[in-house]
């Protein structure tokens, strides 16, 4: 099924509370925002979803609660660990739980064709027909891996069946993916979405990706599928300014979960230590971008 | 007279012709462009400069042609690089030959705060007097600098006149840089620009970047020391597309160069190899997003 | 109490059976193989130990088998984890199963002076009181620490007692580490053991290293104490050659486990997957090594 | 020619006097010394002959002063270089120098094997014809090569002749390049020789490597293809603890040159800053070892 994956898959956000613990609350209500905007599909436990500060319970209790939450949506659950046991351990408990499938991104340390081929193998020899989506993050994974290494991949195990590619540059490595001649997989794309339409016009299926507005998400997506392509990209700019601030690491995750905590999303913009926390400056900052877009939105 | 930089310093590209020679002739007239745009500085051999692609004695020429070319206005060169005795040895020439000043970024491999006091020490035992910009850009270095770590070697050596700041986020270190009690240095920022308004409202001098449309970071930077922050953000802000296009690195650079060869400011969009040429879908992707932006424009 | 720690602290190992489960039994032979070569202490799931390969209730079953075997003898728990929740999680769990303390090396990715202070300040505000092993060691977690900012963790945290000390070069780090006017603690060294006689000149406590001959790190450590050093230059010499083969890296472990295999001290030589198996080349080299230590020590 | 290389090919140090200026006297004396002790043929501007620290001009120097003292023995160049322009311009000055062979390790930042494989393109079309020897080191380089990609580089590049293979462990992919079915070249080896013996026996042509006492890499070398396996282990056990001194980074280069200055190959242990200096307390260890060595070699 997430072979034939389209649209906008959210890259959803951990909430958590003022004092650090899970808000399992408040991915009730940050779902029936995502939903309400139009997501066609979820990715918890990623990079963003700050999935390296979990203990191993709290992680399945945010799966198991967005997947109750999202209901006939699927819910991808990132399960990427350098521990082949944590790593299959959570793919079985997420699978359990109604995941349509789990991320892996290959661990740091890995560097060869060779370790990747042997990597993955080791992986779904644990895994085996778990629908898996191959994350392609070089900056946050550390790792490379070339347009012919992921053909390969994809020759070798069924069980890929979506890749998230979010190299930089993209744009290329897209078209060059969707060039090959093996079995077709869903192209999602990430990069907190600075590059959508672009990626669009170079096949990808849609976004993998978070944002404070996801109806920009959306709402892109859907004019591009409609062949308005001069409106999905004068809508994209008008999000930009907020959307490539947004895009500065873990410090613009919580700038993203200080909007969605504005627009009634979440009920707390707290990162989870070690994190970054917003100064007052960072506030009127975002005061201010989001003002314009309010303004620039006709609001 | 680092010390007191304002304004635009343009991280300048080495033209090359189409068999990858570089091209001096190009010079002239990308130095005419720049100037003709507005530009306050200029750096010459920095990463996006191709720098680490060429000769001792190529970087000697483009160093030359661009301060001989750039009359009146501060041309700085970068000189960064593993053997202290190249960095040495190029930062004399560079000043023998007019420069304002040199560039420098610590050498891949430095991890500690000890480390790189070290570093530099010996670096400016041997520069002794030569006023230094201090490269923090740990994407491209490898290396990472703290906010403290910064202030001793400003308090330590009286080179350092200039942060070209462009770590990631960069807002809240820009601030902490400026409330330093120490001795004034000037703060430029770089990364493509893509934070300019944001970096300036932080207390940066303006910005050391490059864009193939070098008038909006004279006009933002002008209408930001006329107090005209919205219409500042408003000229950014139609800008922004292109700027993040060109902001995804070498190949981001190389899009640059093609945009500044339609209009006029060199003859051949060449990168040196190894490094990326344009497909047809990147051309194509050019047309429109330059299109669009003179558009936006009203031209 | 770890700030007394002396003698040799075994990097004990984890053995698994054939498939690649935690062979629990093994660990009450091994720990009577290490205790009757006179270890006067142990630290487990360490990096050798594969730590990283372990769940959650792996890791947690490892260290009460290893306290309750080890009985009076202390026991140092490796808890090093990306997560802090994770890592207080499992340093609680270790000290109320017995544990004398728990052992930390920074994770991947931290940089600065900064950066490391904030993150022990961030570890030591959630397990305050817990003894604890600072490890450097930079070849496997990617993190330097100098000297100096050793120094100013010793001061700012009083759980720090003892720093293993497996930088490389080793030898004038642990002299500058011993010169510090600051709190004393142990030091105990790692390296698998490549240069004992010479970190015991310059004031280490003693080794917290893996052996398959552990009687050597007892009898050269017992020799260095009564002054006996060119006796203990002339054993270690002896060990040196089969050293020296179980010091490449996880590859070295592997054949350290199937040397103690033929001792009798654990069933099995398995590593987890992903990880090395022995070659029949592998295993001659094993054989001829082993019959030269024999021969060097007259049996 | 050098796909025919066979016996002990040192790594050479590059002398300094006391201010860092190249010695270039003292190669006189150091290609005596190692030529007296039965060196086959000389690798220069290694890692460890300090390469990164020369100017281009001193680079030029020391490559001709050792080719011109070595006279019938070849002598292979270092010109690794992140510019492929500098490092095929230092090959061709180095082969009209009478180089045997250029040397080469991929630069820091290559990932995958596409990557290698497209960098290594471009380093043979500049430099075709040029007799290579490929460096496999990645504890320096930063940089992974599995064995199918070399295999696959040997067989597109007629110019590789020779593998310095000095990954870690070393024994069995030794052993799996040796078993490639394609076009023979050598394989020496390095890591400091601290595996010799054992490489010898998986197939290696000798070692590539330094050491202060080079008549015990041509004497165990000479025991080996004696056949006289055990004498040959026997002798490098030996010096195995004055070699793995040695094998500590550029700190044990520095005693090395240290040993080398007692033995009268060179007239100061300098290494160019920034580098090691050698305290009292490392001064007196090399005292010791060194005597101790002597008194082993019965002398």
């Amino acid at each position: 099924m997430l072979n034939n994956a389209k649209g906008v898959y959210i890259v959803a956000q951990t909430p958590f509370d003022e004092r650090g613990n899970v808000d399992l609350d408040s991915i009730d209500t940050l779902v029936d925002f995502y939903r309400g905007h139009g997501a066609n599909g979820f990715t918890v436990l990623g990079v963003s979803g700050e999935a390296g500060k979990l203990s191993a319970e709290e992680a399945r209790q945010v799966a198991e609660r967005y997947i109750k939450c999202a209901g006939d949506l699927p819910v991808v659950i990132g399960v990427s660990n350098p521990s082949l046991a944590q790593l299959s351990a959570f793919s079985r408990e997420a699978m359990d739980l109604g995941a349509a499938g789990v991320m892996i991104a290959p661990p740091a340390g890995l560097q060869t064709d060779e370790d990747l081929l042997g990597y993955f193998g080791e992986v779904f020899r644990r895994i085996e027909g778990t629908p898996t989506v191959l994350q392609d993050f070089p900056f946050a994974s550390k790792v490379a891996m070339s347009v012919p290494l992921i053909h390969q991949l994809i020759e070798r195990h069924q069980e890929i069946q979506l890749i998230k590619e979010e190299d930089l540059p993209c744009l290329n490595k897209i078209s060059r993916l969707r060039e090959g001649n093996g079995r077709r997989v869903a192209i999602l794309t990430g990069n907190n979405a600075m590059y959508l339409p672009l990626e669009l016009q170079r096949g990808a299926d849609g976004p993998m990706a978070g944002f404070s507005y996801p109806e920009m998400l959306t709402q892109v997506y859907g004019l591009h599928q409609a062949g308005k392509f001069e409106e999905a990209d004068d809508l994209f700019d008008i999000y930009l300014p907020l959307l490539r601030y947004e895009a500065m690491g873990f410090w613009g995750v919580c700038a993203r979960k200080e909007v969605m905590r504005r627009r009634g999303a979440i009920r707390h913009a707290t990162m989870r230590t070690p994190g970054p926390k917003l100064s007052e400056k960072d506030l009127h900052e975002i005061d201010r971008l989001v003002a314009r877009l309010e303004t620039r939105l006709g609001r």
